[in-house]
């Protein structure tokens, strides 16, 4: 079973970071236009989506706002970190294949209080800027560690 | 089957709005933390999450940007639209069984471009706002319905 440990505000540095990989599957699309409701063609119907300017199956954009979201809560800060705000520009359309890269690198730590903000990158395997902007989180306070709850399957169709 | 319509940047008006309503389940976390691979057990172990201050289920604070996001490709604008960028703060947690409204208004409309500011506000079912923001989006300058793709059955365990 694998776990889940956290940086605690008092251990966070500026500059610290997080790396995360992710190659965007057909299965993502669907999952995410269920779970968010979003049922565009242009995510989910390649016939359609080859007449539009994208020329394919481009993934949601809050897909890769949720990417962003997993990094925080699984690696940096990690456990028990709350989500206070987040911003975020869509720059390129991400396509089924890509190769994306997350990474989260702290910017500020608040004088007083545990909140930490982070910018937060994704680039695609060309080297480009898929989506960038900021979040900002109450960066847990105590040491910790827990096992990740195994996922059932999903199986579609 | 059902269809997505639009609505084009010229007949958009200032204060436009659309609304939809969630109610929050477990399946939803489980897809959520599936597709971003955000898999704390504050989402997802209830004997866990019943330990934590917020005692109980929380969902993924970016399930809720995932709601917002799919009111702006499925109401308004609509067919089309081109997510450029989304701003959220999130206010309150949200548990299972939560009834959720997600509203939507036209803030302002670009001069030249077709780019339209959405301010977005998720609300509970005791009129508590859960989180709020503000979207920039392209909107489509083509009238368009289309049909809205069946989505396959998901099936879990």
């Amino acid at each position: 079973m694998s776990t889940i440990s956290n940086r605690t505000f008092e251990e966070i540095q500026l500059g610290d970071n997080c790396i995360r990989h992710h190659t965007v599957c057909e299965q993502d699309l669907i999952l995410f236009a269920t779970v968010s409701g979003d049922r565009n063609p242009v995510h989910l119907d390649p016939e359609f989506a080859a007449t539009t300017p994208f020329k394919g199956q481009i993934a949601h954009g809050m897909f890769i706002g949720a990417l962003i979201s997993a990094a925080l809560a699984m690696d940096l800060p990690g456990q028990s970190t709350i989500y206070l705000s987040q911003n975020l520009s869509f720059r390129k359309p991400v396509m089924i294949g890509d190769e994306l890269t997350v990474e989260l690198k702290v910017s500020a730590k608040h004088e007083s209080k545990p909140v930490v903000t982070l910018e937060c990158s994704v680039t695609n395997q060309h080297d480009k800027v898929v989506a960038s902007g900021e979040a900002t989180v109450m960066a847990p306070t105590e040491k910790m560690t827990v096992n990740a709850p195994e996922l059932p399957q999903v199986t579609l169709g």
